[in-house]
């Protein structure tokens, strides 16, 4: 199959809920504990429900025959820095595990950056886990260039104290 | 002069634009071409309107004797991935040049993490240019992980086909 001419894109419903989960659910790297159990749903539920609340915030899907195959977010942030420059942040990106190395994830981060430009954002930016050296390439690929180091510091732990 | 005791935060209101934007000018490692040229102002006012209007972003400055020394924007990012995590993005830091080495980042990122936890966000995120190693040492002290690469990717010039 043509992956081009079989692969759709629009914007995630509250529908597709039960595939997202299940696509980060199956992601090992991250280790950020998703689950399938029908028990942790109202939870998904309340946090799409923010983001679909937020007017910065969308979430796209890419389909093939009726199924979702890939994910990835995006948040616009409107910042002093650079004129007044409008970012786009592109995060949790997911392709289906049995469906990856066929083009998929480039071909739904060129359809974020397309409706990214048409709405006016000057850059994109992203952060990749440092054990994911295949994305790390992934990303290059695509144009991206590696000129940042990513810092993460959680917060149920409570902040360092200075 | 006892930084900690002469130092204060609130958010930034529309006539701390002019001193914002002067920190921004300033920096020369990022090179986002910023500028304290009148005539750029209304780009700097519309720009600071969208992020006032943003129900998830707030920029925070920094006090000392009625002057503003150091500033950083954070927006509030809900995701499903990690079970509905809320995320703050810390970005467009800065700290007057010639009051760093005075601890004052350290409370302004300290500030911003304060907020953050009240807001219910699990984690904080921030990326740094690789040439600012300093800044990366800073983060590390304040307790966060260099665990990713950050990605940029400018869309004036359109983004890379694939």
């Amino acid at each position: 199959m043509n992956i081009e001419s079989g692969l759709s894109f629009r914007e995630a419903t509250i529908e597709d809920l039960p595939a997202l989960v299940a696509l980060f659910a199956d992601d090992v790297v991250g280790g950020h504990n998703d689950t399938t159990d029908i028990a942790a749903l109202p939870i998904y539920q309340s946090a799409f429900a923010a983001i679909q609340n937020s007017p910065n915030d969308l979430i796209f899907v890419g389909i093939m025959s009726g199924e979702i195959v890939a994910t990835a977010q995006v948040t616009f942030v409107t910042s002093l820095v650079g004129r007044g420059s409008k970012r786009m942040i592109i995060e949790a990106v997911q392709t289906r595990a049995d469906m990856r190395g066929k083009g998929i994830g480039g071909l739904l981060i060129t359809h974020c950056l397309k409706i990214g430009q048409e709405r006016g954002a000057n850059s994109a930016q992203l952060t990749s886990n440092n054990q994911r050296q295949d994305a790390h390439r992934f990303y290059e690929r695509l144009g991206f260039k590696k000129s940042h180091a990513g810092f993460k510091l959680n917060l149920q732990a409570g902040p360092a104290s200075t």
